[in-house]
This record gives C-alpha cells, sequence and structure tokens, in this order.
C-alpha cells in the first residue's frame, strides 16, 4: 500500500518549523541553520550537499530513511522558492539542476505554471488544489510507491489536519526559536492517532516519529 | 552558593504548561492528567500522593531531585488555588494540611493575605512583589539553601525571562494539548545561556535540562 509519509521535519523546542524573515539569503528566516545542524552533520546530510564524510550514527539512520520507498513528493509554495518567485519566470526552486528529490515533485500553489522538467528525475508540477486532490495526483505520479509531504510547515500541518499522514518522523532541535511558523496548531490531540516514539541521540536532537496505530 | 532551580515542570510537545479551563475539578485544564504520569507512575511520584510502589528508573531520577537542596519554593497564585480562591478566606492550596513543599513557600499574587502555617513544615507566605524581589525574600527564608521555582507556567516563564534561573528540568509530554498557557513565549534564544541536555525515557518521555553555562 502507498503511504504518505514525513521526513526529517525539523522543529524547535517551542514548536516552530521554521523562522520569521524568508528571504533569498535565508530560506529559514531568522533561525539560520539551526533547526538543521543534525542533519548537515549526518553521512546524508553531506551526500546531499555534494559533500564526503558525515555520521553515521544514530541521526544518519533516521535522516537516511527519506528517500527509500518513495516515488513523489508535495510540497508547498514558499519550500519551492522564497516570497516573490512567482513572479519570476525562471525560478526553479533553491536547489540547483539536480535536485535531492529525483521524482515527480507537486509544488501546492494559487499561481500554478507549466512543468519543469530538472535532471535526475526530479520533475515541479504545480498544483492549485486541496490536500486530498494533490494526493491523489501524486499516487498515480508516484507508481505505487509512497508519498512524501516534504513540508513547509503549513503544508505538513494541513496535511496532518486532515489525516492524510501515515508515518510521520520530526527532529526536535533543542533551541528556543521564538518566533516563526508554528508546526503544532490545530492538531490537538494528534498522538491519538498514532503510535508515538522518542529518542534522543547524542547531537541532542529528539527524533519522535509518529506512526499511524 | 544558593541556586534557583525548576524541576518536574511537564511541557506538551507543542509547549503548554497547563491546558484551558483551569478549575476546582481540572487543576490543569482541559489537559487532566495528560502532563504528568511519567511523574506518577515513579517512587517518588506515588510516594507524593501517599502511595506505595511505582518505578525507580530515569523518570524516578529525575523526578526525585526535587527536594534535596531546596529551602524554599515561589509559586504563582494559579498554581496555589483555582480561579476564585482570593475570595475564599479558608483556601489553604490543593494539598492538604501536610503540602509536599516542607520549607518556607512563597505564593506571588495581587492580593496578598496573611501567611498560613501547615504541617509538616510548610507556611505559605503571600508576595505582590517583582521575581527579582520575590527571589530576595525567598533566598533569606531558605536559609543558605536553594530556591525552587515551582510554577505555574507563567512565573516559571518570568523567572526565566529575567535571566533569574540556574537550573532547569523539563519533562516533554509526547502529547499535542493544543490549548493552554504556553511555556517557552518570550524566551526566544534561552538555550544560549545554559547547557542543554536531552534525554527520552521508556516511558517515553523527553527530560531537558537547562543548566547555567
Ligand atoms: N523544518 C523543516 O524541516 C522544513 C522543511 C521544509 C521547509 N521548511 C521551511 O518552511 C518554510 C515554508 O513553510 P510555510 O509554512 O511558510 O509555507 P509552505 O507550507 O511551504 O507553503 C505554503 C504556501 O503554499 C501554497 N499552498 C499551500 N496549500 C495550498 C493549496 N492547497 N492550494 C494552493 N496553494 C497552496 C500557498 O502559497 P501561494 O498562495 O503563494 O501560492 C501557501 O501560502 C520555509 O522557510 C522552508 O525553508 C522547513
Ligand atoms: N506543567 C507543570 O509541571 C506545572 C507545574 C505547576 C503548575 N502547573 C499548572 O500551571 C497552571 C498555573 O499557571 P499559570 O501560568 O496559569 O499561573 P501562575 O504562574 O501559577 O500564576 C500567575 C498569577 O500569579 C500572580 N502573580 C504572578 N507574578 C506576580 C507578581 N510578580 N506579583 C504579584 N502577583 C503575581 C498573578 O495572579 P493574581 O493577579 O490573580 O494575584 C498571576 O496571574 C495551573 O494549571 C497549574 O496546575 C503546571
Amino acid at each position: 500500500m502507498s503511504l504518505v509519509r514525513i521526513h526529517n521535519f525539523s522543529v524547535s523546542l517551542d514548536g516552530f518549523g521554521t523562522g520569521e524573515g524568508q528571504s533569498l539569503e535565508s530560506p529559514f528566516g531568522h533561525a539560520g541553520q539551526r533547526l538543521h545542524p543534525w542533519m548537515f552533520a549526518t553521512r546524508f546530510g553531506r551526500e546531499m550537499l555534494g559533500q564526503e564524510g558525515g555520521g553515521r550514527g544514530a541521526d544518519d539512520a533516521f535522516a537516511a530513511q527519506f528517500m527509500p520507498g518513495i516515488g513523489a513528493e508535495i510540497m508547498g509554495a514558499n519550500k519551492f522558492g522564497p516570497p516573490g518567485w512567482q513572479d519570476d519566470a525562471d525560478w526553479k526552486g533553491w536547489w540547483g539542476p539536480n535536485p535531492p528529490f529525483h521524482t515527480p515533485t507537486y509544488v501546492l500553489t494559487h499561481r500554478p505554471r507549466p512543468s519543469i522538467e530538472m535532471e535526475g528525475g526530479t520533475t515541479f508540477h504545480f498544483l492549485d488544489a486541496t490536500p486530498e486532490e494533490a494526493l491523489a495526483v501524486a499516487r498515480e505520479g508516484a507508481g505505487g510507491l509512497d508519498v512524501r509531504i516534504g513540508g513547509g510547515v503549513s503544508v505538513v500541518r494541513d496535511f496532518l489536519a486532515a489525516g492524510l499522514v501515515d508515518h510521520a518522523h520530526f527532529a526536535v532541535a533543542p533551541i528556543v526559536l521564538g518566533r516563526g511558523e508554528r508546526l503544532w496548531d490545530g492538531l490537538e490531540g494528534l498522538e491519538s492517532s498514532y503510535d508515538v516514539e522518542s529518542v534522543t541521540t547524542a547531537s541532542g536532537t529528539t527524533h519522535v516519529t509518529f506512526t499511524r496505530s
């Protein structure tokens, strides 16, 4: 069965998934890199940046679940680009010619544009659709494999609130971010539909997984 | 040196330290007992309720740090009683004749009343004072020992925001509470003045400690 999965979604102790003031220079606003240091210290994270090395411990074990079994990603407009990208006909995402998705990737936006085929198997499609509708399209594109909800914060929240997510992995960074976009808002009682497990790793990150029960 | 300490302060994944709708029947509002099951499963928690048994593992190790070295507690009016207690001349706290503090205990309130001597060494004093002023009074009362900031949420937040806390222990319960009083608001960057450690125990609770660096 094709599952809907979330991976490597970092959140602060106070529940923010991104900082205030997203821009071209600061994709995570005032949070900078502070939500994701755990990931970029892993083998998986380094490889994503085209670098060697990185840890192969528990953080890497979580991080590396990102890819296997995934046939498509759904993301929000604010993950795809900084404020204003929709006015730039040439914007093709943050990730260069060969984005780290390697599958059809569906960008939810109220201003859709024609699809963009990238290197390495990533094609960006643009959809103005409800979460349910977008998921149906992405499942087609995934050819029987799983669909990843890639973020940003509000899209993750919307898919969780709609009860569409089968497995979610959050990495809680031990910081008080103070402002930005809140992940947990509107998700009261989320734990009641899931088996929840937590583990803290040597980096001080607490990995919390929700698996549909 | 006399330290200022916080212990066993439970908070949800989404950062709430109590639920909505505090009342005589529901001291934690709609949160019920869901923030503290980890504590009441320990030997320490059972003993507090006058019961036998309870676990002696990692949760108990954290919980039992509550008492040693403490010479006074400071708490807020909403921890001392439900909304309206200030209109009840006979209200003496939730805890019966022998409260689990066993030291002078300072209740911050805008409507102070005469002190109340209880059994077992607890005396409730009522103070209308700033955190700094209250701490000076509590330090006197503590006779050189440490001062515990006992809660509720807004008092813990106020003392942290004022930079008065040397050590804080939070127990993150793996639930999305959704509404209530937010612990982390106004504490952006708190981690930068502390060494932060996290560990998840078998109960699924993540204990996060802030120790002044
Ligand atoms: N914490 C992490 O691990 C993580 C992971 C990924 C990204 N992020 C960060 O998250 C931030 C972005 O999150 P965000 O919450 O600001 O925004 P987002 O979820 O990326 O995107 C929200 C936007 O997508 C469009 N959209 C969403 N649902 C739609 C629907 N059903 N139909 C049509 N359009 C829809 C709307 O944009 P329009 O109306 O403008 O079209 C909406 O404003 C970025 O800072 C990113 O770096 C964090
Ligand atoms: N999560 C945990 O582990 C934990 C631990 C303990 C308690 N709690 C819960 O926390 C809740 C109470 O927290 P809360 O945030 O609602 O309230 P609180 O922090 O207990 O009390 C706040 C109140 O104390 C008085 N106060 C605070 N600072 C003052 C000052 N400097 N001068 C004079 N008065 C001052 C004010 O009351 P007045 O103006 O009315 O006098 C203020 O509204 C309860 O539900 C309790 O069960 C949770």
